[in-house]
C-alpha cells in the first residue's frame, strides 16, 4: 500500500495551466499532485557564441526552487551566491531533454530559454519541469509561427518525464516526497511519444537493483508518460 | 488620465490569498492588479548570533523575482551568483518595516524569515511584499499561538505600504509599471494603522519635487494603505 | 541637550578640501565633524552599453569604507568578496542624486564615476558623500571645459544632503554616530539649491513618526543644506 | 568498425597502479587506454555536521581535470572561481556509487574523501574514476585495519563502472573520445560484483533509443565491469 | 639624471603622521613623496584557529588601494568581488615582515591586524606600508602597555623597507612611479635596524641583473632604511 | 647533517620527462626528488586585450596542486571558489620568469599558457615549475617551428630555478619539505644560463639573515641551476 493510497501504476492528479505567466512567450504551470512547477519560455534573438553564424538555434533551461516550496525552508541560492550541484544537474537534464525533440535548424539563430521554477515541491520536480517545459516551448514556437517568424513548429515530437521507484521491492509510478525519501531505488525516465528513451537516470543509494526491476520501472514509466502526453496535447490545443 | 483609466486616488484591484504556500508556517499571495507576490513566513528556532541569550527574537526578509515575472526576462540572480543592489535594498526595507510593528521580546529566541517572491511584476512589488508579509507574519504568529508556543500575537499593529507618484505634475496612487517608468518622481510609503510613518523613500530622478507635492503623495498613501489594511484584516480573520 | 552640545539646528563643523586627490579629474575631501569622506571623480571616455550611440553621458558612484574608519574595525569588503547591501544602497543613492542635477546630454558619451571613500566615520557618511561628490563632479566638468571638451558645465544646479533625526521627540540636524544609534527615527534629505527634494529616505525602526515630525525634520534639512551649499560654492570658486 | 579497431565488446587496455599517490591513505592511478585518472583517498577523523554523534561515517568525492588533460585546453576551475555543472554532477555520482557498497556504520565517525583528478582525458573519465576510487577506498580501509582502527574492511562488495554507446545503431563498450562525440546515445553503468545496478545514466541528445538498445548496452556493461573487477581485485591483493 | 632630479641615493621627502586614524589602536599616515599610505592597527582579543590555546599572538595585514589613488582609475576590488594576486602578495609580505620583528609570545592570545590603505600611489606603496605599519604596530602595543594588558612592548627591533632599481645600469634608491615603470629591474628590501635582511624580492622582467648590481641595490637600501628608521623612532617617541 | 643525508650543495635526484602530457603542444613532468610537477604548454592563437594589434605575444602561467599531492590533504581551490594568495604569487612568478627569457616579438600574436600542476609536493614546487616550464615552452616553440609558424625559437636563453635555505646557520641547496619547514630563512633564485638573476625572493620569518648568508645561498643556487640546465638541454634535445 502506497502512503498516498495510489495503485502502483497510478499517477498523482495531473493539471496543466498553459499561459500562467502572462508576460512569457510560452508558459505552463504544471501540477503533479502537490508538486507545482511554473515553466516559462523566453525567446531570445541571439544564440550562444558557439552557434553564431551557423543558422542554428538553441534550447536551454534554468531551474530554481522558491525557498519555502519545501516542507522545511531551503536556503535561497541567490543569497548563498551559487547554484547547488543538484540544481545544475536538473537544469542540464531539462535542457538536453527538450533539445532531443527540437529541430534546432528550424527556428533560426534564436535561443529559447526555459525557466522552471518550483512553487511547491512534493517529489518529482524535475520530471514535472520537463513535461511542463514541452508545453511552454510549444506555445513559444506557436507564437513565433503566428508572428510569421517561422514556417512551422520545429518540434519532432513530444517529450515527457516521470519518476518510478522500488518500494518494498515493488515498482511504483510517480513518487511523491514521502515515497521518494524511503524508496530503495528510484529512476527518472524521459521518453518520447514513440516510447523511445531520451534520458534515464537510475540511482540506488539504499540497495542495488536488478535488470528486471529496472524493466518494471520502465514499463510503468511508459504508461505514465503516455497519460502525461494526453494532457500536454490538450494544453497546446492539439 | 492614467494609462489604466484609474482615478488618481484609486488602487488597482487588490486580492489576498492567505495560506497559498501549503508548507509555510504563514503565507499570503498578494495581488495589486498584475503584480503578484508570494509572501511566506518561516519560523526558525534560533536567532542570529547578535541576539543569542538576549531572549529576543528577530524578523528578516528575503526578496526575489522569477526570471520571467517581468515583461522581458530578468537574469536569475542565483545563476549570476549574486543579488543585485536593488534586491538587497528591497529585502532590507521589508525586514525593517515588519520589525517596526513587531514586539521582538514577545516570541522568544526565534527568527521569522519572510520570503517575498515575485511571480509577476507590474510595478509596486516592494509595497505589495510589505503588505502581504504582514499577513504571512500574522498567520505564522497565529500558528505559534495555537501551538501554545506564545501567549499572544506579538504585533503592535498593522503595517502596509503603497507607492505614489507624480505624473504630469499630479499625484497618483499605486503606480503600475507604465506609470512608474514615466513618472517625474515616485515615493514608497510604509505606514501603520494609526497613519504614522514607518518608512518613506522618495526619488526624483527626472525632476525634483516640492514639499507640497510630497504632502499630496503622502495624503494619497494614507487613503490607499487604509484600504489595504481592510484586506489584511480579512485575510487573517480579524 | 545633544551629546555634542550642538543646538537642534546646528551642523557639525563643515570643511571641504577640493583637489585632495591629486590624480583625479575632480576631487574633494569633505568633513562633517569627525566624518571624513574623500570624493573623487573620474572621467571615462565611454558609457555603459545601454547608452552607446545615444549621445548621452552617465554619472555613477561607488562607496567604500576603510576598515578602520569606524570605532571598531569593519571587515574589508574586498576581502569578504562582496559589497554589503548597505554599501550598494548608498552608492545607488549617491548616483541618483548627482544625476538629478546633471544634464546628461551635455557632456557627450562620457561616464563620470564618483568614488566616495570614507576615511573616518562618525555618522552621516552618505550625506557627506553626496555633498562632496557634487564638488568633485563640478571640478571634473570644469576640467573638461578648460580642456575644450565641453562648452559649458552641464550642471542644472547644486545638490546637497544632510540627515535629521528625532531624539526624545525633538527634530535635530546632522546626526553624529552617538545620536544616530539612539534616535527614534532618522531621515536623509537630498535637496537642490531651490529647496526641491531629490531624494528622501526616512526610517523609524524604533518608533513610527508623524507627518508633522517629518515636516520638522525637512525644515531643518533645508536650513542645513543651504549652509552646505555655501561651502560647495566656495570650494568650486563660484 | 570502431575508430580504435576494437570489437564492440572490447575494453580499452586497462591498467591500475595502486599506491601512485605516495602521501594518500589509499590511491590508484587508473588507465582506460589514454584516459588516466588519479584516485586518492583521504581519511578524515570527522564527519559532516548531519552525521555528528550518530556513530556513522561518510564517503564523498571530488573531481577535477588538469587544464591540459584534454585535446584542447579546458579552463582551470579554480581560476574561473567555480566548478562546472558537469564537475558537480560527476563528483556526486562518484560519491553515491561508492557509498552504495560501503557499510557506513563500519568505520566510526570518519569521512573518506576521494579525490579523482584526470591527468589525461580520452572519454570515460567518470567511469574510470568510480572504478579506481573503489581501489583507493579499499586501500585506505586496509590501512585503517592495519592500524587497528577498524576490525574489518567495511565494504559490502565491489563497484565498477563503464560506459556504452550506440554507434551506427550498434551497442559498443567503453567509448573513447572520438566515439563519445559521435555516438547516437551513450550510457554510464555503475554495477556491483553481483551484476546489480547502482547507477545508470543514459542520454540520447542525438537520437532517442529503444528498450532493446538499452538492454544491449547493459549487457556489454556487465561484461566490461566483470573484467574491470578482476583488475580491481589484483590491485588490492584479493 | 633621475626624472625627479634626485641623486641615486636620495629618498623622496619622508613624512610620518602618527595617530592619523582617530579610532584605531595605533595608526600612521606615511608619505614617501606622492605615495601616501594609511596604516592602522586593530587589536583583536582572539587569534586564528591554529593558535588557540597556545598562548601566542599573531600579526597580520590587509592592503588596499583607493580606486583613484592611481594616475588612472583602478577598479575597486570590493566591487569586482575579489582581491588581485598583487594585493594578496603585498599583504602577505607586510604580515611576514612585521611578524619577523615581533615576539609573538609577548602579548597573549591577541591578533593585531594592520590595514594598509593607499590614499595616493606614486610607486613604492608596499615598502611605505611596511615602514608605516611598524609605527602603527608600535603605537598599538604602547596602548596595550598603557592599559596594563602587557608588561613591555613585544618588538624585537625595527623593520623598514624601501625599493631600489636599476635605471640605465645605475642603482637608484626609492623608485617613484615613472622610474618604476621604466627600470630594467627593481627590488624591494625589508631590513631590520641591525641591517639584517627580513625579506628581499628582486624582479627583472626587462633584463636580468648581476650579483654586483644586486649588491649595489642592497647597499642603497641599507642607507635608505636607516633614514626611514630615524623617522619611525620620532613617530613613536623613541 | 641534512635530514635527507645530502651534502649542502647537493640537489635531490632530478628527472625530466618531456612529452608527458600527450595532448599539450609542449610538456614536461619534472621531479626534484619527491616533488613532481607537470608543466604543460598550450599555444593560443590570440593575445590578451592589451596586446592586440601590437604584433607581440605573451607568456603566462597557472599553478595548482592536486588536493592529495601534500602530506595532509589540501582543500581543492576549485571547490573553495578561489585561488589562494600563495597560488597567485607562484603563478605570477612563473610567468615573469619565463617572459624574462622569451623574445615576445618573435612568435606573433600568440599566447603560450603554462599550466604547472603539482602531482606530489615535497618542497620546492615553484622552482621545479619554473625549470620544467622552460622545457615545455621550448617544446611548444619547437612545434610551432616545425609547423612553419615561426622561423626560429624565440628564446633568448635558458631559465631555471632552485631554492636555498639557512639551516643551523649553514646554507644548503634545494630544500625538501622537512628542511623547508624548519629553515631559519629560505630564498628562491631564478637564474639564466649566464648566471644573471631574473627573480630572487628571500624570506626570513624565523630569523633575519646577513648579506654574507644571502651571498652563500646565491652561490649554491648558481651551482644548482647549472646542473638543472644540463637536464633541460637534454630534455629538449640540445
Amino acid at each position: 500500500m502506497r502512503p498516498s493510497g495510489r495503485k502502483p501504476d497510478q499517477l498523482r492528479p495531473i493539471r496543466l495551466e498553459p499561459g500562467f505567466a502572462k508576460y512569457a512567450e510560452g508558459s505552463c504551470l504544471i501540477k503533479f499532485g502537490e508538486t507545482h512547477v511554473l515553466c516559462a519560455a523566453t525567446v531570445e534573438e541571439k544564440v550562444p557564441p558557439f552557434l553564431r553564424n551557423t543558422g542554428r538555434g538553441w534550447v536551454t533551461a534554468e531551474y530554481g526552487m522558491l525557498p519555502r516550496s519545501t516542507h522545511t525552508r531551503t536556503d535561497r541560492e541567490a543569497s548563498r551566491g551559487k547554484q547547488s550541484g543538484r540544481t545544475q544537474e536538473i537544469q542540464r537534464l531539462v535542457g538536453r531533454s527538450l533539445r532531443a525533440v527540437t529541430d534546432l535548424t528550424g527556428f533560426g539563430e534564436r535561443q529559447i530559454r526555459l525557466d522552471c521554477d518550483v512553487l511547491q515541491a512534493d517529489g518529482g520536480t524535475r520530471t514535472a519541469a520537463i513535461t511542463g517545459s514541452w508545453v511552454a516551448l510549444h506555445l513559444a514556437f506557436a507564437k513565433l509561427l503566428k508572428d510569421g517568424a517561422i514556417a512551422k513548429i520545429p518540434l519532432i515530437g513530444q517529450v515527457g518525464a516521470v519518476s518510478c521507484g522500488l518500494c518494498d521491492g515493488v515498482a511504483v509510478l510517480d513518487l511523491d516526497y514521502p515515497e521518494d525519501s524511503t524508496a530503495q531505488a528510484d529512476a527518472n525516465f524521459v521518453l518520447t511519444d514513440t516510447g523511445a528513451i531520451v534520458e534515464v537516470q537510475g540511482t540506488a543509494e539504499k540497495e542495488p537493483f536488478s535488470e528486471a526491476q529496472f524493466a518494471a520501472m520502465l514499463g510503468l514509466a511508459k504508461l505514465g508518460v503516455k497519460e502525461l502526453m494526453i494532457e500536454q496535447r490538450k494544453a497546446v490545443g492539439l
